[in-house]
């Protein structure tokens, strides 16, 4: 089974994979497969049994979980370190029953249903008392991180212990509420809305915008205009709206640049916290292509370099022809 | 003049490149160079001019820097944003007169004169009342985060703001101390000398482990025995048995898993604060090869899978024949 561990130093958990591990000499050359239609796993049931299927969407156990539930959580001590079995859940979300490798070429109507099932399944598993936060995430590419990439799926964790980086937005956000009594990304999203010049594309109900400290050259957010924690409760009704959001800047990655590699994170609340996060946290989606590599100095500081600004990124998103 | 940008939310510092910013469509297709000697600019000193020469290694200004301390440092907010221009040095680091790509090919004298050099340009730096960190770091293949692979030479970063990761140790390495009036370093060096199983090698001086929680496949850290809070202080005497560590580790990645990438990054104190540092910090090196991508998981929640338990990448990289 594999294992949690915690950084004595940094206190960062991290997954070590061990009936999963791969040899040592299996990390020298890694191959890629792209599946065609009759040997994808996707399109052949290939797959766990079907934990929720509904229009084309199904949700499937991974095949090799790093996550699971069959011993209860717990923690021990081994001197300085902390470690634990890697309790939690990993299923694989397959979005469409048609082996299309891209999320931009879906229709919005599936993609919105994709939402939806990421929603009734953060209901499922937050039910589960062990269980901290739900992450529902893709990798699109090798070089996001896929090692098939035949088959638009994406994958929900479901993990017993608060991530360091969704708790650092929640900090950041509650030292703001503290002294301002308003949401940060409220006021965000007034303050982006005033000069445009980081506004990729825009509806009523959400906004993608290239963000003002970008991490990666072309990275976007997607953020709700009005204000909810939480991404499961957030997105009743607006599926079809955030939908069209997705499939817009998708193919805006897909045309001006050539199909790259990209990652998505739903970025929602933790489930357990005190109810002021509905207050002062607002979900919202990170969508980054992977373009350029992250080098020492990132790794050595936690400080990124971005070699290009948003405004520019914005500026040539803005200008690509998604109709053509 | 590129621009440092606080992020709002997590206070995370990002450089933004400006002049030197790539055009939209450059991202598309990165090309990477392998120049040959004939064209290497570290061999024909087409290079701004030289600020350190000792035994063959040189020290210059990068040619494109991202960091410049032509102008004070100065921060400005709009609006909900803080952004100062990219105030620092970015120097490069020389190693080898010898057109020679790898480190791990240099003699072991010449990479101790290499520390030797970042210990002398650190101290230098620390006398700028507006730098707060020094990292010291390579990039080594395309992988990453190089563009052109051919000769042997390493970065020297001057920040004026102290970076979140370094502040995230010296934090964990407090708390520790705080309670136990001990090093948290110096005890993970007692425990992992007592089962071994995560040593890879050591010396009288330092000693090279693939720490308990490692986030990467074959991550290594190089840790000094004896108790330094700081790089530049802590070496002086030491240059060439941490030498003889370092050459021993690349050559066991070059020999081992097939001339990866790697970064090593120089993890010394921050230049200002408190003097209880010398207590409670200790400067180590992590050495990391490129075998994987982060995906959207560890993208999303800051928390790591690391494929391969690090005791079974330890017990690999003690088999490699580096005599061979």
């Amino acid at each position: 089974m594999s294992q949690l561990r915690k950084d004595p130093i940094v206190g960062r958990w991290t997954i070590i994979a061990t009936e999963r591990a791969r040899r040592p000499a299996a990390f020298v050359d890694p191959q890629s497969t792209i599946s065609d239609q009759k040997d994808c796993p996707f399109c052949h049931d290939k797959t766990s049994p079907i934990l929720f299927e509904s229009h084309g969407v199904k949700v499937v156990n991974s095949n090799t979980p790093i996550l699971n539930d069959s011993k209860p959580f717990e923690c021990r001590r081994h001197g300085l370190y902390e470690i634990a079995h890697s309790y939690g859940s990993h299923e694989i979300v397959i979005e469409t029953p048609v082996h299309t490798a891209n999320m931009a070429d879906l229709l919005p109507e599936q993609i919105g249903r994709v939402f939806e099932t990421y929603a009734l399944r953060m209901k499922t598993h937050r039910q589960n008392p062990s269980i901290e936060y739900i992450l529902a995430y893709k990798n699109y590419g090798v070089a996001a991180g896929s090692r098939n990439i035949g088959h638009s799926r994406s994958q929900i964790m479901a993990v017993p212990v608060s991530p360091v980086r969704v708790e650092d937005k929640i900090n950041g956000a509650k030292a703001y509420f503290d002294i301002h009594e308003r949401c940060l990304f409220c006021d965000i999203i007034s303050q982006e809305l005033k000069k445009k010049e980081r506004v990729v594309v825009e509806n009523e109900h959400f906004m993608v915008i290239t963000p003002f400290a970008s991490r990666f050259p072309f990275e976007t957010w997607i953020i709700p205009k009005h204000h909810q924690c939480d991404f499961a409760e957030g997105i009743k009704g607006y599926e079809r709206p955030l939908a069209d959001m997705m499939k817009d800047i998708l193919l805006r990655f897909k045309i001006g640049l050539n199909d790259p590699a990209y990652n998505y994170m739903i970025q929602t609340s933790p489930v357990k916290g005190p109810s002021a996060f509905k207050d002062y946290y607002h979900w919202h989606i990170e969508v980054i292509p992977r373009l350029t590599r992250v080098a020492g100095f990132e790794r050595g500081t936690g400080f990124y370099i971005c070699p290009i600004p948003p405004e520019m990124t914005a500026a040539f998103l803005r200008e690509v022809d998604i109709n053509a």
